[in-house]
């Protein structure tokens, strides 16, 4: 089954452990921030820092894990038909709107979707930390370090797929924000399917 | 007062809004993590991704301000003789050690030295985020992402000063990890001055 995130929204869901996430841009050049928390405790969430330091790389593609803030493996992209996304920023907040834009009514922008998606979870706006932002293209220029975010590489029907390695609550969003989505905003699609099945299980079914 | 920290340990401490904290490598070579938590509500933490963000550069040096996950302004780098740290990596921990270095008895690192110091204060270990690394020296390459952990830049004496802009809680490490330090283990001096005196308080005084 496939769900929609409309544009400039976010959802929240539970992501059993073996299960498979499919999160699909099926316009093109549609971001989509991704955040994970342990099941079994929200204090367990994902981290930027942990992954790129173990992957010594800052662009992570099939089959990277993602770690987290406890160095334990959350997620592991199975399936990347893109291969660009940004692990460094933050998801776009009425702040961002504000200091970047200069708007002065400002959107609350994914951070503010995904507070409003995690909070049924127990799970509290402090607790956001940098998203794994799929499709998102940031490149980082070396010598002077200046970022630059530009256009998505992905094309419609482009898809991530990731497994989970723990029980977990997932908060993806449609992003909100105008650069990083190449100055339109679509909707996301995104699918849950369980792995697949265990050598193991089949052995005990005989 | 010029306060030490001995190799690979750590501290933690006050810094009120418009003192300044001098952070030196009196041997060279040698990186120390920064950690910053608001003191009126610790929920308030230094952020990587909003600070990168907002800069658009993952390089900060004088006079770059440093933001929080609420979006404010903990910080502003006011002198830097280095103009080289690191704000993508996360505290060397037992976890690094164990998967990066192999080591089976690990050092807890500065996460652990971090950890010990900010407990006086209730601030738990998963509130650690991704520190603003001084003296690192992370090359990234703009092509592949690749991360490469390079012998700090700083010479003995070498030294940044940043002024709080809000009360703060501050943790400060003499990095433990072989390879960011050049493969020794070295001290970090600090300290803490009140900044300028404002005009309004000469003329109040008249």
């Amino acid at each position: 089954m496939r769900h929609e995130i409309s544009p400039r929204s976010g959802a929240a869901f539970a992501l059993d452990r073996g299960q498979r996430l499919t999160v699909i841009d099926p316009c093109g050049e549609q971001v989509s921030d991704l955040l994970a928390f342990a099941r079994a405790d929200s204090d367990e969430v994902i981290s930027s820092g942990r992954t790129l330091d173990y992957l010594s790389r800052i662009y992570l593609t099939a089959p990277d894990p993602i770690y987290s803030n406890r160095s334990n493996i959350m997620l592991r992209i199975i399936q990347d038909t893109v291969g660009r996304h940004d692990f460094l920023l933050t998801p776009c907040s009425k702040d961002t709107f504000r200091i970047i834009y200069g708007d002065s009514q400002p959107h609350r922008g994914c951070f503010g979707n995904l507070a409003a998606a995690l909070e049924p979870f127990g799970i509290a706006p402090d607790r956001i930390p940098v998203a794994f932002n799929l499709f998102m293209n940031v490149a980082v220029d070396g010598v002077s370090g200046e970022l630059k975010v530009l256009p998505p590489l992905s094309k419609a029907g482009d898809r991530i797929v990731l497994e989970a390695e723990m029980d977990l609550i997932i908060g993806l969003t449609a992003c909100s924000a105008l650069q990083s989505n190449n100055g339109s905003f679509k909707p996301i699609h995104y699918s849950i399917d369980d792995g697949p099945v265990p050598l193991a299980a089949f052995n005990g079914s005989g």
